[in-house]
């Protein structure tokens, strides 16, 4: 038997499609709906604007800030004693990743209780979780399809991997505008997670065509319209960069991922970067190591990001892979890993902790602590 | 605003899946299900199957298989009447088309009463509908994923198409060994079906690169493997034709269909024949007469059907619509219209019933009775 789930919310995309946040939380019977958001969406004027939606529909609320980026177990424990002091039946999110990680906790300790840490892994959510209703402000993160929430265990210092079906929220509003207020940092940094999304998502061992089609199509998308994005930050090529994101979302939340993923979780838990400045380093080696397993997908990308086939597979596979790599170092982020991190000591900890991250079981090479060790001296 | 909706319901792909269908049920809460079928999925043992499975998880269930292909209004009047006397609390379906475009109508009739003609065209249910759990028997109407029903109205003789996001099942449950006991002409008129789903879809006016992707790979994987299907038509080669039939249906749920479906509900309505048959007829010259509105997509459809791109766009797109007639011409069905229907005389009524149907409302080009019957007239 070989058996694959594909699951996505309901997903309104398009300028314009935030308006409608308000009657989508409706739908789902909500009275008063907690809403999760930072300062940065307070200061563009989003979060106004969405407590402005949800009054027009007459919808009371109750606003959660209380989060860092990469969000951390404490936050989500005093954000799900708000939303339950507070009455809510909706949980929804306006923002990048981190808020609408958080907001995924929230809802899970809100219905399941105990604590964030038991549910770390896959399909240990047991309870159905509150209607969610997300509105990304960035493309990359993909929390607003995915069953993923990204959590940091404070005292393990770990990104905590927790999986579900019941994660995946009810709809995902994507609203290209809501994009144009972040800086091309940010911009960079979501495009390249995304990008890791669509090529660990391509190779992972539940890839399947439901999910492959989107990851290509992600490559694609991103290799062409992140330098027109850094260039000109405007609508149009913001709205690309929104449906690849959607897209490595679509396969990856259904493929789960791979050891870059796993590394960067380890190395996240540890340093508070920001996520998507972690792959540019780990990627390549990773694909490198990874060839041996899957090489025709290999060729398969290096087809994508050269837009055309050298004559060998090996050629085209390598190329790609160097292709990629000369990307990385035209978008003026770190390439090694001494220049992430200062301490060569810690890699063989961090190795370690990646070798228990639920995203290495679906990397299509196995790999031991020592691969691991040895692909990051590779990064050095 | 440019706002574009996309929602398909959760997936369970692959040789195994029916085993998970009572434990989709269950997810739901389920006690009592209603289960539709007809009798060539009892013959060929599916339909004890499912139930042994249900009661597997110490489901009730009442069965229901009084229905025809091209289901009647009458029929599904009836099925919630015994929907609702059986004291169910999920429908399910295993079959094709026309089993669940019934189930879909049952389910619609038993929570929201009335008349099936009260809902027909866009949006007008307006009550939450039985959770719904579908395993399509073929690949091709996609009525497991879309948000569709094709329900006949006996005394006007026409398809009714009823669109509504609460028609989306729940959960589908995709298990390519069922498509396994289905005859060669149904396996060919499933795979027209989805063909034509797959480029209408590709140039509708509500397309968009979430539902572009589907509908280019499904017409790549039903170009390509249904000449395999034919000659063997074993688990790998239909596996193949049902992953085209659920992207085709990915596709054409959001986007909604166009000319070519429209003539063929209003056609279907009269004549009682497989619905597959009618697009070798109409789609060539469907394709032909919308050129002119959305050429750049001809060309990409030319390019898939043809594998390469010739010296102009004009002779791409349209040496492919040549191969999609010498394609259809290989699969033993009829290619002209004067094959299907004895009557000449009957062209204008139907086109005139086929202005009336809400799939004409996406086509990429306006189209009058008159131009759809010159249409006829040249697929004679």
């Amino acid at each position: 038997m070989d058996v694959r789930k594909f699951a996505v919310p309901e997903i309104l995309f398009g300028a314009g499609s935030l308006e409608y946040a308000g009657l989508c939380a409706r739908r789902f019977g909500a009275e008063k709906v907690f809403l999760v958001s930072d300062t940065g969406l307070e200061q563009a004027g989003w979060v106004a604007q969405v407590l402005e939606i949800l009054r027009g529909q007459g919808l009371d609320w109750h606003y959660f800030n209380d989060i860092t980026s990469n969000p951390r177990d404490f936050q989500i424990v005093e954000g799900a004693r708000s939303y339950l002091e507070a009455g809510c039946d909706v949980v929804m999110a306006i923002g990048g990743g981190s808020p609408m990680d958080a907001a995924k906790g929230i809802a899970m300790l809100a219905s399941s209780g105990g604590r964030v840490q038991d549910y770390e892994g896959a399909n240990r959510i047991q309870r159905p979780l509150p209607p969610m209703v997300f509105m990304p402000s960035n493309a990359g993160s993909g929390a607003d399809i995915s069953q993923f929430a990204i959590i940091t265990d404070v005292e393990r210092q770990v990104k905590m991997s927790i999986i579900s079906r019941t994660l995946v929220p009810n709809i995902s509003v994507i609203d290209p505008r809501v994009l144009t207020t972040k800086p091309v940092d940010l911009i960079v940094s979501s495009a390249i997670d995304a990008l890791s999304h669509a090529i660990e998502s391509y190779v992972s061992n539940l890839a399947s065509t439901l999910t492959e089609i989107h990851s290509l199509k992600a490559i694609d998308l991103i290799m062409t319209w992140l330098p027109c994005a850094i260039e000109q930050p405007n609508l149009d090529n913001l709205e690309k960069l929104g449906t690849a994101s959607t897209l490595a979302a679509m396969a990856f939340s259904n493929t789960s991922l791979g050891m870059d993923h796993a590394l960067a979780h380890s190395l996240g838990g540890k340093l508070d970067i920001a996520h998507g400045l972690i792959h540019p380093v780990l990627l390549p080696p990773v694909m490198r190591f990874n060839m041996a397993a899957c090489p025709a997908k290999m060729v398969d990308i290096g087809q994508i990001v050269l837009g055309h086939r050298l004559e060998t597979h090996e050629a085209t596979a390598l190329a790609g892979i160097e292709k990629l790599e000369a990307f990385f170092a035209g978008l003026d982020v770190s390439t090694r890993l001494g220049q992430i991190i200062g301490d060569k000591q810690s890699l063989e900890k961090l190795c370690r902790m990646a070798a228990r991250d639920v995203c290495l079981l679906t990397n299509p090479r196995d790999a031991t602590v020592a691969d691991m060790l040895n692909i990051c001296k590779e990064a050095w």
